[in-house]
């Protein structure tokens, strides 16, 4: 477990599109964005419905988070490239709380809560380490 | 393999960053973010080095690129959320001809091919299937 540096929080809490990797059962990646918003160390998702993503997540933990950042290089070994974030984490899965979570990340996204969100899933997402490029990996 | 409607080729050439994800020895997925263009029916990525994500292609051809989109969804399921592509495919990794992709991919950023584009490596990905949020899963 590491603790985000606060370059990368800023990426994670700035309401860009999270890109969530998850393994399939025959260990074939699986792609899907999402809402995301920082609690405490963590990174938490939440989900309104069991989708594949959060059965992926139940069965294998070993989780990969993108985003992308507003910020560019200047110069270096990536000139004019814009940065991205990359969480590699452990995910918990927990049920029956995503209303608990909704008002915080979709004021992170601009978004009122909507009226009658599910129990649903919450992903809770311990880092262990990050990538990509940007001064989070300097 | 499947050929990609317009509407994904669109997000494909938008100039947006493809987030590229592979498979380590150890089958955990790996994430870097790269740029990306068209050439045909494929999708192709030039590398300038022999990076981790270029050994995961030549070693397991399975990947998955994800495209944000600059469209919203309007009601449905997703309300104003950002549209966003996910391209599963096989990739052909084909050694020293960045310098013959680079002035392509280079224009689709905006920027000019850099001077001396070393012989690198071009990643070539044929389309199995998309996935995502947007008109290409209709």
């Amino acid at each position: 477990m590491m603790v985000l540096p606060d370059s990368a929080r800023t990426v994670v809490e700035s309401g860009r599109l999270a890109h969530l990797v998850t393994l399939n059962v025959d260990g074939t990646p699986q792609v899907s964005c999402a809402w995301i918003a920082l609690d405490g160390g963590d990174l938490v998702m939440m989900h309104t419905a069991e989708h594949v993503k959060v059965r992926n997540l139940r069965r294998d933990p070993r989780v990969v988070v993108s985003i992308e950042s507003d910020q560019r290089s200047e110069g270096g070994p990536h000139p004019s490239f814009q940065f991205y974030l990359v969480v590699y984490g452990t995910a918990t899965v927990i049920e029956g709380v995503a209303p608990d979570l909704a008002p915080l990340i979709c004021a992170k996204y601009g978004a009122a809560p909507p009226p009658n969100v599910p129990p649903g899933y919450v992903t809770r997402i311990t880092v262990d380490r990050v990538g990509g490029v940007g001064p989070w990996v300097a």
